[in-house]
């Protein structure tokens, strides 16, 4: 009740125009929702739209067998809660069914083909863009704290939403033709996912890395978001007014930005007006496990980042699961200066090339103008499918069938779920995490070459460090290349190289991602070369041990090479960094 | 076999990289072909790539009823054809099934939802892309005279499409902000498709209109090609060095250009040096019976736009009912100007969001940067359902099932649909035509007013007029106004508009597309609001008769008129003519 009585004396967000690109501030309002009023009329006879008859439409159903949500075992919700009781192992496939015509009268609730494969509006399929839109403002934001709440578009994909984002907020800057005072900038995390910034380069805008730790971008220090704002080089363009950030199980670092964390890079990109679009693919993925392991050692509060979730001290979201996973920067998001893309690619499937927008109506409405004129809307199959999943049909369509309720997820379903795949992937992580732990030294001849031959000093070295991920699908290792006993011969980058290269050799077999190529400028690509990333997503869960297992054995055996000199050249491609679209 | 010794001979496509806008030629390769040569050596562990493992798909297999091919009677190929056999009338429906993992070994023909649900690479879904690749090149296009043909990249339709293309093709520019010699400009057809025009008008463009005949835009004459190039007024801007035309069917006025204005057209865009993109929605719904209507009262030869066919000269498309069409520009492109834009939208269903691009390879390259950053690939949702019904499982996949050629429609099937398609459609278009012809005379008291009181001039006029269109889903009605009673009281615009609003009201409740919406210009607008678009597409087939009839119905009562006093007022909106989505 009280959150209600807030909502109502909440100011509204502020004015972003000023940041709309000459190109966005153009777009007029399509005015097809007046001519759509003439369409609705009983008995219109509609010879004005330039619309297909839906009897020429090849498919008669859309079907599919699709997962009970309780397929995965879920993962206690805090590390101290008991195992959640077991669900059936095995539960049944459901039939998805998308039929030709639906008898809803709701558009909210009718889904079927004559809907779904024929022209709709840019915000998206009305059953699946209401469904969507009630998960974020009451279940995955339910605090934002402008009045009124953001608003969300469907999108073909987070690469999608970060363009339109792009498009929204940027002019291109041309080197050798515009001024350098028009140049505008980015901010991204120092090691960054690529496509994003391959994304917003050849616009030429500034790429801003800042320096980050195991919670993210930090706030002070040098190199961190302060330091950059206040020190801004004006002979290299404007200050940066945009920001791209993942905060929850980073690509590829990982790392999970608190609450506390949020709110002081917030408030800096208050002071200086950045707008923060925020990516997050994984915000699902947060591992319970791995906060306590992180925790422990630090001494003080156990499950330090957990207590402070941020939903917990506003209106919760309906979910235990989701009131337990650290918020969006939505949730602090006072002025509407958060952008945040979601994608159904980690929960449903990537092929889906669907996921949403979160914004402010203003932004939303902009993003809904270039959408007009460029995807439209995402495929109706796959929004009719996803939709028929999540939602199902409403009961008064359902003629002549039994209470079927399990043919739909239902919300219910959709957060179990998400916290199912947590569950799945949370295994996954641990695996992985265990195996490296337990396989991270060797032992070797500490020093060949520097004592007399008869010599020789044995002792047990890391070859790697790395944190458990909170979040996400990555871990990120760092070669310890100081232990390893050729440095002196062929030095650190050459002993980094050589072991990504080494790994891709018989019998290992192992294919790590350089991080060489998540390194978005220059001085960053000048120390990436010591690290790795590996995920532990795409390998058969029962492999996952095995995969980390055949990465040890690489690395003890190149630890124990005597020289480079059968390790294959690294592919010049992979020490450019130049990044590659899925990473 | 003389095709193909030509084919070795052919002269390359002109480089047109000078036209490249400053981001395309910003955009860079990315490296993930390289990388994925790793991906593929057998045994490799996979730690790279950032890929949930299918497990986690919730879609066990994606089903669908489909049409049999044959599901439409088509109708003559040419007028002189005898009728075609009568096939089965309602043959039997596919089931169409894309399961979690096919046994296929070639990409080509794999269709499984462990490849079509992961991330794939920009050019799209190879099982798909292959299929519209060897559509377009050897039997939609087999006659493409530059040196090893074109390239083919699938799009989320052809708006996002025709949206890639002007990204690559220019640059923005701002008024009051940038020089007007930067300006750059697009021709189109006096009347356009208002999508397009909101895509470009927001980057600044000129746009400018070309005037039309009954056969597209028109080469020479006042206002024609020539006259706007050769005059062309550098004050304001540059030449236009884009055309956007659709040449058959065209939208909104129906017109369809023969082969021969093509090449005049296409030498007026050599010698000015203009790209030329085509929009193609309605190219298989090419009517030989309004080829007939309209080229008998005009003399001499017969059907003469229909045995102007160019492949029938060149190599055959491998079906009749192909080489009966009137081919693309890209036929004649001998310098690789041409960038057409297909879609799935008219053939399949809108709600696909995917259609192809079809151009010289270098900008097709370009184009797949610009994929690579914003949509990736159109969803694998629809991708799979389209490969399936369109190729279907190899056979070698087919294991433990009987022999069912059916279940796919292949090549074969897929012309057999679009001949299908264009019967139905041909069909409709007579049935409206005729209706219209048969109302558009009403008995009126012809001067009202201009004679004394007891006198009454009774005459027989003409309420509109119109061609029957060659091809597409349109029919360009202009308003006899000059026939209405009580124009010297109310002015032209006002009975043309009040007429728009009449039609809307009961009984006839009519809905037609107001000209105004097809305006791409002020000067247009001038003289469009005497024109009223039709669709015949959008109703039940049963009821296009009806619909025409509703709409004679309304135009006689609308020319009885005594007054307009109880006509309601045309929605402002409608008179601005700003333009609809789908239109």
């Amino acid at each position: 009740m009280e959150s209600r009585h807030l909502q109502s004396t909440r100011a509204p967000p502020l004015d972003l125009s000023h940041y709309f690109s000459d190109v966005t501030k153009n777009r007029q309002a399509s005015d097809v929702k007046r001519f759509y009023k003439y369409f609705a009329l009983p008995g219109m006879h509609n010879l004005a739209g330039g619309l297909p008859h839906m009897s020429y439409f090849p498919f008669d159903t859309l079907e599919a067998s699709a997962a009970h949500p309780h397929r995965f075992e879920p993962t206690p919700i805090t590390p101290v809660d008991p195992e959640p009781p077991k669900s059936n192992r095995n539960p049944a496939a459901l039939h998805v069914k998308v039929p030709k015509e639906s008898k809803a009268t709701n558009v909210l609730s009718k889904i079927d083909l004559q809907t779904a494969l024929q022209y709709g509006t840019a915000d998206g399929y009305p059953p699946l863009s209401s469904f969507i839109r009630q998960f974020t403002r009451d279940h995955l934001h339910p605090n934002v704290p402008y009045a009124n709440g953001p608003e969300v578009i469907l999108t073909c994909g987070s690469t999608d939403g970060f363009s339109k984002a792009i498009e929204t907020f940027t002019n291109p800057w041309i080197e050798h033709k515009d001024d350098i005072r028009d140049r505008s900038g980015i901010l991204c995390e120092e090691f960054a996912y690529m496509n994003a910034i391959q994304t917003v380069r050849p616009r030429g805008l500034n790429i801003v890395p800042v320096v980050i730790d195991s919670q993210g971008m930090i706030p002070s220090g040098e190199g961190g978001l302060a330091d950059i704002l206040e020190n801004w080089d004006f002979s290299k363009g404007k200050r940066p007014h945009l920001m791209y950030t993942v905060t929850l199980g980073q690509n590829p670092t990982g790392t999970t930005m608190p609450i506390e964390r949020r709110k002081e890079i917030y408030a800096l990109c208050q002071m200086y007006d950045i707008i923060i679009i925020e990516d997050e693919p994984y915000w699902n993925l947060q591992y319970p496990s791995a906060i306590q392991a992180l925790d422990k050692p630090r001494g003080g509060d156990e499950h330090k980042l957990f207590n402070r979730n941020y939903n917990a001290h506003g209106r919760s979201s309906g979910y235990d699961f989701l009131d337990s996973l650290v918020p969006s920067y939505l949730s602090i998001d006072t002025d509407g200066r958060v952008v945040r893309v979601d994608t159904f690619s980690k929960t449903i499937a990537p092929g889906c090339r669907l996921g949403w927008l979160t914004a402010q109506p203003a932004v939303v409405e902009r993003i809904t103008r270039i959408t007009e004129t460029s995807t439209q809307q995402p495929s109706g199959f796959v929004q009719a499918m996803v939709a028929q999943l999540l939602k199902g049909q409403s009961s008064s369509a359902m003629t002549n069938r039994a209470s079927k309720s399990d043919e739909a997820w239902t919300m219910d379903g959709w957060v179990r779920w998400l916290e199912g795949l947590r569950g799945g992937y949370e295994r996954r992580m641990q695996n992985m995490c265990k195996t490296l732990d337990d396989g991270k030294y060797v032992v070797v001849d500490s020093a060949p070459g520097s004592y007399p031959d008869s010599w020789s000093m044995v002792s047990k070295v890391p070859m790697y460090e790395f944190d458990w991920p909170i979040a996400g699908m990555f871990i990120w290792i760092k070669i310890r290349y100081d232990t390893h006993p050729l440095l002196e011969i062929y030095g650190a980058e050459k002993v980094c190289s050589a072991l990504w290269a080494f790994l891709t050799t018989k019998p290992f077999l192992c294919l790590a991602a350089p991080g060489l190529m998540f390194a978005p400028t220059a001085a960053v690509q000048e120390y990436a070369f010591q690290y790795l990333r590996l995920c532990f997503a795409p390998m058969p869960e029962d492999e996952v041990i095995d995969y980390a297992q055949h990465f040890n054995a690489g690395c003890r055996a190149f630890w124990q090479l005597q020289d480079f000199d059968g390790v294959p050249d690294l592919d010049e491609d992979m020490e450019s960094g130049a990044g590659l679209k899925v990473w």
